[in-house]
């Protein structure tokens, strides 16, 4: 029996993206990899909703969160970081490296953040986590950014969709979000080492690019032409190409499988007595606490045992809660099976 | 017939590699990660020869250029940048972008940089390209590092080594490099997607860690675990794992392969009445002028009949130079192959 990942990424993989992987290299300097540089900007298009620009960076989820910020902010420019896990408090820290003056807003982890309380003036931008991941909730962006720009029309909002891409809707220009970042190794199921910086047309007039490696500026123009300014993780390229090609055209379906999926997850913990930790859950990754007494390395234990491996939590929440994703390439009958075996090993756990 | 890459990069695949890159998804925070990760950090410990750290970055090689760079020196500082070819023009282009205060010292492309150029007084770092693969040449660092430290006891030699490491024999100290960066899709054989970044112990000492997903001293702290700050493409980390154990084992042999394949694609064009480009050369790439009424479309279109992928010159030699490589996955007969080839479609384009 094959281990399976049930972590909120990386994931199960696609087997386009297995097959894509198992080929010869390709050139990225040829009439090929253009072609599937320039489908794959096109696909991710359509992901993120967005006429503006998607461009394909060659690094983590991190790297193109970190580029978004660099080159659509100069340093000492003022932005507001509403906190509620780990990967919002990574937007505060990649702020304060490069600089900006932030204002960080800290709130309970597994809650959202509630519009008012980014209906403050005199912000430059807003970074918004969509999916927590640390946590297993939703933010309604939508919802934040309007409170935002109603106060501050100018301003930019930023939102990590790390992941929410391909897992729940996402809408830029609707929705009010001017960039967005995500990666490979989430919703599009293929190994990590590419990411992705969404520009609506807004935040491509806003753009101050900056840096080398991460000069959007630069990529923009390259991958124009179905280029890229240095040498790209074609083989990823080619693999998301796959994925997408079986994703997009029935995407309502794929996001309603994904939603009921992490549903199920939450419906078998509940009746197993477990308390789920997000305010609003995200299709992305269930999350529960961990009950008095029971360590997170018997509840590891009782999946490892199972040939599953499973995400406890992170920073404040590290002990205290584990996390139960099908973000993967899981189809209803993978789901179902998953389902059991999370009643077979907490069985094995409460025994 | 399948397409064969002639390219300097990406290249041909080792088996290996394609094995490694089969498999289910890996998780990244799990033991057998961290087995990997380490092991792959002590065999490019030994492929670089240092005692110093290397790091390992998912990105391409201008992202490891780029962090030792970052890392390294401040704004305003003053570093040295000979030129002789597109790569060691990145480098001066790199420094540029992150306010360093640039003496760019323009050579022929295609030569190598005479020591007594760099033994000037008054920097705090040289930027050297070991292997210019634009051009073919490979300078000899170990020279410059000591004519440039001569004259500057307390400056840093910071090398490209993204096209010698595995294909020629480098070494950080007992040469007087403190620094150094490579990638995946060279001499390793594997996919785009992995950099490295190398510090000689003198080099860790004088880290000035800056930015976020660029700063080396939290990869460090890290990476000494098997850990990386961010998702790592641990697929790729797999695959260098599988390549390093074939080759590191025998290496004087490996490179006395590369060095015999490249001197026979030189003996080859010579044969052909071809001019090399190179002063020195290197065992990455040959490369030839153009012989005069002879587009590059038509070499290029000769083997690409013959399912093979060349690659033309960049910058001030587009269209002057065609070069063939044998850095991928070539064994002897494989090399005589292609030899043969290369003859067969210079018939045709002569012809």
């Amino acid at each position: 029996m094959r281990r399976r990942l049930l972590t909120p990424g990386p994931v199960e993989l696609h087997p386009k993206a297995l097959l894509a992987l198992s080929q010869p290299q390709l050139h990225h300097r040829t009439e090929e990899a253009r072609r599937a540089v320039l489908k794959v900007r096109r696909g991710l298009k359509q992901a993120f909703q967005t006429e503006g620009e998607v461009l394909i960076l060659t690094g983590s989820g991190t790297l193109a969160l970190e580029a978004l910020a660099l080159n659509l902010f100069d340093p000492g420019e003022r932005v507001l970081v509403p906190v509620t896990g780990k990967f919002s408090e990574r937007w505060a820290e990649i702020a304060l490296a490069l600089g900006l003056s932030v204002d960080r807003l800290d709130l309970a982890w597994g809650g959202v953040i509630p519009p008012e309380a980014v209906a403050r003036p005199g912000y430059r931008g807003l970074f918004l986590t969509h999916s927590e991941t640390s946590t297993g909730a939703l933010n309604d962006v939508r919802s934040l950014a309007e409170a935002f720009k109603d106060r501050n029309p100018e301003g930019l909002v930023v939102a990590d969709m790390v992941t929410s891409l391909l897992l729940t809707e996402v809408a830029l220009e609707a929705w009010g979000i001017d960039a967005a970042a995500s990666g490979s190794q989430k919703g599009l199921m293929c190994p990590p080492g590419l990411s992705f910086a969404a520009l609506s047309p807004r935040a491509v007039q806003a753009l101050k690019p900056k840096g080398y490696y991460l000069n959007l500026k630069n990529e923009l123009k390259a991958q124009a032409e179905g280029e890229t300014a240095y040498t790209p993780a074609i083989n990823l390229v080619l693999a998301v190409e796959g994925v997408l090609a079986d994703l997009l055209p029935s995407l309502p379906e794929h996001l309603a499988l994904k939603k009921w999926q992490t549903g199920l997850l939450y419906q078998v913990g509940e009746e197993l007595g477990l308390r789920p930790v997000p305010e609003e859950k995200s299709p992305a990754t269930s999350a529960f606490y961990l009950p008095e007494g029971v360590p997170y390395a018997k509840v590891k234990g009782a999946f490892a045992r199972r040939n599953a491996v499973i995400a406890g939590g992170q920073g404040p929440l590290k002990g205290r809660i584990f996390r139960l994703s099908l973000m993967g390439h899981f189809d209803r009958y993978d789901a179902l099976g998953v389902a059991m075996l999370f009643k077979e090993a907490w069985d094995e756990v409460a025994g």
